[in-house]
């Protein structure tokens, strides 16, 4: 890192690439000689429609996204779609939902205002610490859809398998979207916030299979209403202008990265050498079982919660911050996004490596 | 303007204050030592938590708000409000709605979803060329709110009274907030998009009286009940970090024109300087019935469609940029937000002269 900038491992809102703001700043007064900033254009202008236009088209290309699925640009976040997920495709019916963390809870607890949720499976007994196998998710004959999570940030858990279902497949990566390929087809809708893997916190990116539109609950917010922003490009109301412009400079710079295939290797990569320092050790237990481990978010413990608070405090002198666990979980948690440098995994599994030493009896 | 900078006349996303671009740029790498940029911090860590407090205390301050209103920091645009305001308080009920325009219209029609409207006016007849007097609004006599938009962007015209109502007073204020002072007390909910007078698109600021919260209809998404939002301070899900961070260096510099005190003397005297070129010439036809004028958004017409397209083009050749008029009304339309400075004003007052006396017949 330069600019004496850190190595900051936080959950989301996260790390971006260097080189994403440094482009940022230096087009922040006067993009491209217009004579204003990205933030100052209507979004109507042919200046900004070319930013939207080429940052969408740059989004499908490196997702491989076909023709039947359009991509959304919206605000609101994963949240937002919890609910407007089921008031668009659920048309009262039932859905699976498959709990594999906080956020998949959220999102079947938030369904249950507009039809039935049939839990697929729920982790939540033994503290999410795995993905359940194909064979152990409870599907129901009529469902519309099967939802799940695909990267569970805050138990550091992660889908490796696409699971076969007899409805729709729904997923939220928000968490680990353009961290590697994904078969875009085998999905009804996907869906993202943007601020781990993407851009700053204020765009949800939706993908979505245009023959699931047009059948939204009649009290839908038009501006929630798949159909309508399919129709509108996005653009029923001004859209999170700035947020698509990074997502855009993101984009840039993930080529440069081999792409979603080259950025899989780099992110597998960074992930096995801190688990390495895991599972080499009697004094870091990571949370998740092996087969079930997230390359994006790693959590573990020391032997005890002084250790930990040791663990945060002494990393953060170092110039490695943000590494506490969630609220929820407690412990320790370290997220390797796609902007993470290799650099920063290998300052952080020295340090692990040194810590253990000094503290370990 | 400097940096080689235009005068951006755009109704929205529109321009920034120079000084708060460049601040926003200087702090891009590395906000205060932290290490890592605005764009890369958690909403949960103490560096953006200190953001978010002192903005929205650096807003209540501005604006005089009264403890029994709460600040709102949200996303999905004055549109998602269209449906978010009927959901939570019209409880089934009636509202009174007074189309003056584009937005307000929209507003209607998106509420008619959630219970019945009452249209107390409609100046549609006349092109939306006027502000009703209150002897004219039809009040319904069991109204849950009164709702109007303080501004019509589009049409460019501005309430200069506060409606006398029977009932909460509900007013989208999305392009002249902070530009004079409002009484807030005597509104249940005020709202604005903030990419007209405040911050880059993608925040909405919600000010509502908090007895109002807590009766949203069943099938509100969590992320839109004002009694949630208001629980968590807005935090419920990521809010949109950067926005807010933006709003905050906007209210320091309003700080320096003389706050919303200082700014309603300024915006008065830019618009008047327009106006008055305006109702001098014979060659130019403001659309706005005098008294019903909007400080914000001017929109006239020369005398034929061509030199319309002549005026637009040469005043952009001249560094005087986004004067064309909306879609729906064509014509011209000259926004002067609180970041246009007075000699923006005075540069397209000198062009509107020449181009007036060039193609005069």
């Amino acid at each position: 890192m330069t600019e004496n900038r850190v190595y900051n491992f936080a959950p989301g809102p996260s790390i971006l690439p260097e080189e994403v703001l440094q482009r940022a700043r230096d087009e922040m007064m006067n993009y491209r000689s217009c004579g204003m900033s990205v933030m100052e254009m209507s979004h109507r202008s042919k200046m900004f429609m070319d930013i939207f236009s080429s940052t969408k088209e740059s989004f499908r290309s490196m997702l491989r996204i076909p023709d039947t699925h359009e991509i959304l640009f919206l605000q609101g976040g994963a949240t937002l779609q919890f609910a407007g997920i089921p008031m668009n495709l659920l048309r009262g019916g039932t859905a699976d939902y498959a709990v594999t963390g906080n956020f998949s809870g959220k999102a079947a607890k938030e369904a249950e205002k507009y039809g039935k949720v049939n839990l697929a499976c729920d982790t939540g007994a033994t503290g999410h610490d795995r993905i359940p196998a194909q064979s152990e998710l409870k599907l129901s004959s009529d469902a519309r859809y099967f939802y799940y999570c695909a990267n569970n940030t805050i138990y550091g858990s992660e889908w490796h398998y696409i699971p076969e279902t007899n409805s729709t497949l729904v997923c939220d990566m928000s968490s680990d979207i353009l961290s590697q390929p994904v078969d875009v087809s085998r999905y009804g809708l996907i869906y993202a916030g943007a601020q781990k893997n993407m851009a700053p916190a204020g765009l949800t990116v939706v993908i979505v299979d245009k023959s699931l539109a047009g059948h939204a609950m009649p009290f839908t917010p038009e501006v929630m209403d798949y159909s309508v922003l399919i129709k509108h490009d996005s653009m029923l109301n001004t859209p999170p202008c700035w947020c698509i412009y990074m997502l855009g400079l993101t984009l840039d710079w993930l080529k440069t990265q081999g792409g979603v295939e080259g950025m899989e290797e780099i992110k597998r990569e960074r992930a096995r050498r801190v688990y390495a320092v895991l599972d080499d050790s009697s004094f870091y237990r990571p949370h998740v079982l092996p087969g079930s481990r997230s390359d994006m978010n790693i959590t573990f413990r020391t032997p005890s919660e002084e250790l930990d608070a040791a663990f945060v405090k002494e990393a953060a002198a170092n110039g490695l911050v943000n590494v506490k666990g969630h609220r929820i979980t407690g412990g320790l948690r370290t997220s390797l996004y796609n902007a993470m440098p290799m650099e920063g995994a290998d300052a952080l599994v020295k340090f692990m490596k040194e810590f253990e030493v000094r503290h370990h009896v």
